[in-house]
């Protein structure tokens, strides 16, 4: 054989291996592998590196843009990966990351990824997904039934037919948000006489038809920014998805929400849905679902609830009446990546009337024909991972019970945190927690006495010192490693609707303690008293005399 | 302590044992975990049941919508798990499954899954991601040198931008497709003078503006049915995703683009955007790329390249040339989950104009601020796992020299079995394979002497007699389980532009041998063989005289 010709056989032998040949158990990979298997906390402890480096530093990295010329040996890559990527990942399984929606999930959800991976099933037709299939449908039945609760004979006629979908299953709850808009715009567009409907002529024939200047969608000010990328994307605009003021507790102004309808009414404009939020993601509030579903009747619009976060709280039986009407909402958006505690990428929608979803049907002549079971005609995704298997998992092995444990210790974590910051002098609890979310700043004893009696000019400049300061705190915090909340930034009555900069703590985990939330504070109050941070404290006091 | 307190307790007890306590090795999920990281290959034979069950049986194992409410043993979940769902999962790595685009993947990337989903990082923010968010970052300016070849100071400007992204990584390839579209939209339709752009105006008031009808998409009849989906999401309408003929290569004909192009100007239309397939899904057919860049520049639109199949063909020194024009569009789809070798759940889409992506950029207070570098403020989903990682250990660990053996290696098998097709008197090779995708049907010696006789009206009886025939013998194949193509439904010009059945194989898992190939087609004539068929063919002669 020639040299090239003996490289080349040479070369397409190890590609063979690379397929065939698994890891071996002592190799830097098969090793990592292992650690992780017995001791996620652990190798995560261990790895991932507590002190915040710089981005621009860890970019350094990453910044070659060809891809290598010849392969890498699988073990150099892995410590690689390990000293470059790994440690200066997000410890989001830390009981003390309490700032956003990424937290711990359950041992079993490890080695059943590898199930799911290995199996590398595509859900978008039954040709590759076989028993993944009806398992979906399943999954969607189920979160259906935890809104809905409908009989048996409904989920026996609808599950697993063919031409319907009770739900669909996405990559997350944007696409969940999007899916639900986009079924009700089609829906309200649908063929009629001549029209023949949305989806075929467009949106443009379509407000003809309909006879209106345009379509709106109504949502609290507090709405997931998900709503603002549907109605781009959907044509409809981000000016027609009117914000609506919130009260005190961060829930829809009804009243305003009248107004807002009556001024659109007023303008030509079609309420195309109203939008319940079912636990907002910057304080965790429940709009009023009920007076909603009401009014949404009444206007004769789609309802829409985005309970991504707050939909699990239906598990349990103390706290399910805070989500009071949502079995009246057209869809409802639930994340199973959040509080059904699944690895990232898994969010679903369901509809109400098992109809709905038709309005979005599109086939294709290879796959996902006329007739078949194949889920993909209902989505927005093409090929799509088998997740729902992990959701099956967690419904099954945790139960409706060990889900309602999770959720009210999640609500009891809160309200006791909650506690804590109020009897903290130098705290200010600035919304009270509903579900697990709640926001706060730090603000020494003698400064809130003083914003207490200030004018609504001194009140503005304090507060945008404040702003600084809280900034600061967060990402000193953040940049330490140690532990984790967030910020925001809301407008609320009490602060004379004039944004202000908070801390925002998601108490999702189950194993964060009170010693860990003691202990958070604890550091703030230390990061405070830093001697730049003190000099502005100082200057505060020095202008209010 | 009274009976039920001690009972919740214990309840809480085993919720935190869930989340702290691995699986044992030697339980069953850990041991089908050690066995699958062991021996995939095997896993998947033992497990993998290749005698298809009826799909309504294996619904009845899915079949109760209710959350069960007590808590279940991970190990009897487990094994219910792998009786009735890995049991009747799909065999998508098996060397003789070539009917569908979901193939193996390189035994390192199990292994490194699990070390993405413990990490359990959120790509939507930095704040969740770190090193994920630069890594990714990377893999997308890895993939924008692969189509658009630009130099270091190209990449060192813009790839780590926080105002700007070279892509937007995905779930798969219809969200990219879909983004895609929406920046070409968003961009063809922004701010200018008095209108504040169709992003926040919405679409019929930027056809207003434009002073157009509509706006239309043109794209071959191979068009992926994610195009559709496209159109119908953004408001521009199925009807007007304008599919074009093809000759008898599947390749767009530029003739009939003309025309189209003409026809809609003439109706006011305004052409957004030419599509150009680098590989089309039925038959992995490219467009003539270059051509259809020159004609884009002529209409002034977006020309976007959707080669979620092709894409990796760039790797290959040989077959690139396939491509040309490619590195003209303003946007291009490559899946990472099909000829990256990736698990499911990863597509890209890449812009050549860094400043495109702004057309969709968004921002929220709490995430994705202003300024921030945060991947989720141009990407159509939120939250998003690291899959990313993934796609980075590939272009890694295989190198360019890797993936243009895996490349080259698809293309040559596929031309080896286009030509045992056509050296077979039974079989018909109805298009001749590009990249590695081909189709055929099964015509016996004496069928196809008699089908080039026949007049239209008798080729027309035949064809769909034949075609009841070719979908039976590719659903028998399925059920026996040995080995798997898929069908499709195509019109070319040597078949009068009518519709036939076709067997479609897709030759991308370099584990499938000559010896594999031979075996699926004396399948194919064995089921053609069995009595009923048999009978078929037999009054077909019989009707010919």
């Amino acid at each position: 054989m020639p040299r090239s010709k003996e490289a080349a056989q040479a070369n397409l032998e190890n590609l063979h291996r690379i397929f065939t040949v698994p890891e071996a158990p002592d190799s830097t990979l098969g090793s990592i592998d292992r650690d992780i298997a017995g001791n996620v906390a652990g190798f995560l402890q261990t790895h991932v590196v507590a002190l915040e480096r710089k981005l621009i530093e860890i970019e350094q990295d990453f910044s070659n843009a060809r891809v290598p010329e010849e392969p890498t040996f699988v073990s150099d890559y892995t410590e690689f990966l390990t000293d470059k990527l790994v440690a200066q990942s997000v410890n989001t399984a830390s009981p003390a990351f309490i700032g956003h929606m990424t937290s711990a999930f359950p041992y079993f959800m490890l080695p059943l990824s590898r199930i799911m991976i290995a199996l590398n099933q595509n859900l978008v037709k039954v040709e590759t997904s076989k028993a993944f299939t009806p398992m979906e449908r399943q999954v969607l039945a189920m979160i259906h039934r935890l809104v809905y609760d409908r009989d048996d004979d409904f989920y026996g006629r609808w599950m697993h037919d063919p031409r319907h979908a009770l739900g669909a299953f996405c990559s997350g709850g944007t696409v969940a948000n999007i899916t639900a808009l986009w079924a009700a715009r089609n829906r309200l567009c649908g063929p009629s006489g001549e029209f023949r409907g949305i989806a075929r002529e467009g949106l443009a024939k379509a407000l003809r038809h309909l006879d209106c200047a345009g379509l709106a969608v109504l949502v609290s000010r507090r709405a997931h920014y998900s709503l603002g990328k549907a109605v781009d994307l959907l044509g409809i605009g981000r000016d027609n998805l009117v914000a609506v003021e919130t009260d005190e507790n961060s829930r829809i102004d009804l009243q305003r929400l009248r107004e807002e309808s009556r001024r659109l009414q007023g303008e030509g404009m079609r309420v195309l849905a109203l939008v319940g939020i079912g636990g907002t993601t910057e304080t965790g509030n429940v709009d009023p679902l009920e007076a909603m579903a009401d009014f949404a009747q009444e206007l004769n619009c789609h309802f829409h609830v985005d309970s991504a976060w707050g939909g699990p709280t239906l598990f349990s039986r103390t706290y399910r009446p805070l989500l009071r009407g949502i079995e009246r909402a057209d869809s409802v958006t639930i994340d199973a990546h959040k509080q059904l505690y699944v690895p990232m990428g898994a969010g679903m929608v369901v509809f109400k009337d098992p109809e709905t979803l038709a309005s979005i049907e599109h086939h294709a002549a290879y796959i996902i024909r006329r007739g078949s079971k194949d889920l993909g005609s209902h989505t927005l995704e093409g090929s799509r991972p088998g997740m729902a298997m992990l959701v099956h998992a967690g419904l099954s092995i945790i139960g409706r019970k060990g889900y309602e444990l999770l959720m009210d210790g999640g609500i009891e974590r809160a309200r006791h945190f909650a506690g804590m910051i109020e009897n903290h002098p130098d705290f200010e609890l600035v919304t009270v927690p509903e579900l697990n979310i709640l926001t706060y700043r730090y603000v020494p004893a003698w400064l809130q006495q003083d914003l207490a009696r200030a004018d609504a000019e001194t009140a503005r400049r304090i507060n945008a010192r404040l702003d600084r300061i809280i900034e600061t705190i967060q990402k000193r915090q953040r940049a330490a490693g140690n532990s984790f909340v967030s910020r925001t930034r809301l407008a609320l009555p009490r602060y004379r609707n004039e944004p202000i900069i908070v801390f925002r703590s998601v108490l999702a985990n189950p194993l964060t303690t009170d010693e860990i939330l003691a202990s958070v504070l604890e550091e703030q109050v230390a990061i405070a008293a830093q001697p730049d941070l003190a000099a502005e404290f100082a200057e505060i006091m020095a202008a209010l005399g």
